[in-house]
């Protein structure tokens, strides 16, 4: 990557200083040079800390970061997951039509066409009550397990996406926390229960753990001699290891290497969407992603949606130095948004080496997270409005309800104007004063109740405008999400696509499991600290056996 | 206050260039110097960058901002909230006996009981089933309408208390937006709903809204004639606003100006917890709350739990800089207390100025997100343990299992030592060449391969240990972080108990909802990206009437 030209840190300095509400006044067009427009989405970032030359100036940064090569070089499924030499073909899940697309020679659209008529036929036959249970009763309910992106995806689109009439009822456990399953469970009948068992290696150790337990609540309550096997389907790259879990090679759908967990709600791991929803409201899904990358990879760089928030992006993160941001869904079925953003972002840029293992010079990801709003106007806004931190918002706001109430939407999207406004203007100490004064408040009491109430403003924020939010918007939403971060990536040098950092818990996890479990020792050179936390756990923990 | 000592000032710039294990070789009485115990309750702060001299220079500055004296002062009911010349008494609702307790001459003990006793009733007879609605059935479900403090506490404790037999459903609309209450509605019967509406002025716009809709779903459900009141139940300190809405008197229960929203799941406003799980677990809530009062009030400030806690939290955000730290729950049941922590510490410290309306020298609030373990390892822990921001970590682990299964406790405790663990001590590169090497990997990739691996190390966390999550365990988990944000509220100077910042944002949407509504022109001097907001979403909202 080329270093952060001069240019753009001189223009952070001078712009660090001013007043966003000023820039208004100096440059009558910026709001239109600063808005873009898609479908009928709407993006207005002319409230960033940002001058209409210093826009100008990220998208020369862009280009000469390649990022439209880098774009097309990932759709075309080269191998740009160096440390894993694989491709990052996410967007193949989506393609629309049957042109081929190889991967060592094998063309995985065929594959994921093949797949995805699987898909179609199993949330069908359940959802018409012809998938049965061991006893011969329709299974009726679903228990996803998985964990990481073999959650978060499939449950944010289940839970985002409403239905006129029942969906077919969905729980998603994914801790290995023993409460999680057994709360799932309660109330469920083991005859009319299906598991869908979502792990790429199979070896993943909470969903192991909640199958087994899910096999042995199965096998415990029905009928001696019956097969739990047929209450389960599997999502895995190894059927093997399903195989010898008791699930049959005909329930097991595909994971492919080339798809990376977080990024894989498009392939068979939202069976559960597929059957909650039905297979029509995935397909809708993946054809509105498939407009973004149709849209991304074509758009030039200075319109591209996925291009300029990723260069907003890189700008608060790596020249402002903001080191977190924040988003706001007005929106309560988008209430999983930021817990898949958290991973979308942070398990692909939450790093410090680049592609050649050269250290970022600067700052990479920054921390994300965010909860809805109006809810977050009870609870955080207070601080967004008058802490000390200045913090990037990010509002998303589909402008139409999916089931209209009195006024409620209206009043929904007028406070997400309403507050990115106040972030931007604030309250100011003369008009307080001159509003307390009028109250009467006055002599030594009058400073600080006016200092009180004083909102800087200054505050940058990004609005995100949708229509409304169906499985094609949030489609388009979610795949914006993952090109944004894809192109932030490329801003920065990082591999966006390999998670290494997750291995060291993992194996530090396993003599700490033996110590707790067996009694044993740990290992020689264990931090003083650790070693007192496992004794004291044990000396808590009840003696079994 | 007093600045910050030129002492600590060194010593961060001292700890900021140490390994943190290595000053665990340093000292071989570190873990049991940094180590609190309470009960069987175990908090090790020994992987925070601190030393136990700087935890000495600490423990002195908290003595000479008087900590201990505002932690009395508040418990007696001195009023603190000068902004609003109000005590901040959240800890009398949890006060055991009859001790009067006097605000303006009253002592509100005597009502607090009296509150308890009714709450107690209420929940008695809706869970016997004698709480009737208009047509005679007993009710047999509850929707709770409350928002920010309102919502976020109760929902927290309900979630949170796990029961062995089924618990009543309630349900939580908290939102504006139509989604959330016709979700909570459908398939509900509006025969036997109760709704509880939590406000304490009775007119806060997002509940309002929502009791207004709920009540006109009752009304075109019950038969003519009968009475939708019946089926309201009102926490307000306006009862004649909830007497004009439709609830009688009696069905209304107390607010009170000494508590402040945030501060109240402990009062009425946790009615529906006592309907959810029985008033003895509300309880044992208080219980829990009102021992780790008595031991805040106290326990010397060296052993005190919210002191040292307050304190390592002022350190790592305004003497180290650190902009925002992650608290992670190894409990799905506590899913949800980073909400409940982001409102208490985010609104009570999320400001810019202290008592006297004097600017605060440097930064107060961070920013403070997370989720639970194990589900955040496989989301934003890449981002802990490789990415460049050192960020201080919160984990929160009870050590039982309310359900247990198999080993999966013991996995779930042993990874978030793990996980802590791994973060203090890294993984370095030469291990990991050697590594990588024996496996076959040479020339020039070894170098990448090795450097997208080491993970740095030396990232500070704290481990709260408890021993069971019950409702006595719970209540002084809740109460502890009270506290903890009122001593770091004591030492930045800050108001803890207002909130001025949420103001400006409510008077902005009024004019957005008429524009949008009515139509009607914006406030002269209104900036042009929300004047261009405004028209876009007018000219996507479908027209009706």
């Amino acid at each position: 990557m080329p270093p952060v030209p001069d240019s753009l840190v001189t223009a952070a300095r001078t712009l660090r200083r001013e007043r966003l509400i000023d820039l208004f006044g100096n440059d009558p067009t910026r709001v239109a040079r600063m808005t873009l427009e898609w479908n009928d989405w709407r993006i207005d970032f002319s409230k960033e800390r940002l001058s209409t030359d210093a826009l100008a100036q990220l998208i020369a940064h862009a280009d000469s970061c390649n990022v439209a090569h880098w774009i097309a070089a990932q759709a075309a499924g080269e191998k740009i997951n160096l440390s894993e030499n694989r491709p990052a073909l996410h967007t193949a899940l989506r393609q629309g039509g049957d042109t081929p697309l190889y991967v060592d020679g094998r063309d995985i659209i065929a594959d994921v066409r093949a797949t995805q008529r699987r898909m179609g036929d199993i949330a069908r036959a359940f959802r018409e009550g012809q998938r049965k249970g061991a006893t011969g009763l329709p299974l009726k309910t679903v228990v996803h397990i998985g964990i990481g992106g073999s959650d978060l995806g499939p449950r944010l689109v289940c839970e985002a996406l409403s239905a006129d009439r029942a969906p077919i009822d969905v729980a998603f456990v994914s801790n290995v926390d023993p409460e999680q399953l057994t709360r799932a469970l309660k109330g469920r009948d083991p005859a009319t229960t299906l598991f869908i068992v979502v792990s790429k290696t199979f070896t993943t150790q909470e969903t192991l753990a909640n199958a087994t337990s899910a096999r042995a609540w199965l096998a415990a309550a029905l009928p001696a001699g019956s097969d739990p096997g047929r209450h389960f389907l599997a999502v895995t790259a190894n059927v093997s290891a399903a195989a010898q879990f008791g699930i049959a090679a005909d329930d097991v759908l595909p994971m492919w290497d080339w798809v990376g967990g977080r990024y894989s709600l498009w392939s068979a791991v939202g069976l559960s969407i597929a059957i909650r929803h039905g297979y029509q409201a995935f397909a809708e899904l993946l054809e509105g992603a498939a407009a973004m990358d149709a849209h991304v990879r074509n758009a030039p760089l200075a319109s591209n949606l996925a291009i300029v928030l990723g260069l907003i992006g890189w700008w608060n993160a790596s020249v402002l130095a903001h080191p977190q941001r924040v988003v706001v869904p007005y929106a309560q079925a988008l209430a999983r948004l930021p817990a898949w953003l958290q991973q979308l972002t942070l398990e692909s840029n939450g790093k410090r080496v680049k592609r050649d293992g050269s250290p970022v010079d600067g700052p990479t990801a920054p921390g994300l997270w965010g909860d809805t709003g109006t809810d977050s106007q009870h609870a955080f806004f207070q601080w967004l409005h008058q802490g000390t931190h200045e913090i990037p918002v990010e509002f998303v706001v589909p402008i139409r309800a999916a089931h209209p109430l009195h006024n409620q939407q209206t009043l929904l999207v007028a406070n997400a104007l309403a507050q990115a406004q106040a972030l931007l203007i604030g309250r100011r100490g003369e008009e307080l004063h001159r509003e307390l004064a009028a109250q009467g408040i006055q002599g030594p009491s009058l400073q600080p109740a006016a200092a009180a109430r004083i909102c800087p403003g200054n505050r940058p924020s990004t609005m995100i405008l949708l229509p409304v939010l169906d499985a094609y918007n949030l489609g388009a939403l979610l795949a914006l999400y993952e090109h944004r971060t894809f192109v932030e990536s490329v801003l920065t040098g990082i591999n966006a696509f390999d998670q290494w950092g997750v291995e060291l818990g993992k194996s530090l996890a396993k003599p700490i499991v033996q110590a707790l479990a067996e009694n044993r020792a740990l290992p020689d050179g264990t931090d003083a600290s650790t070693r007192a936390l496992v004794e004291y756990v044990r000396a808590l923990t009840p003696k079994t056996g």
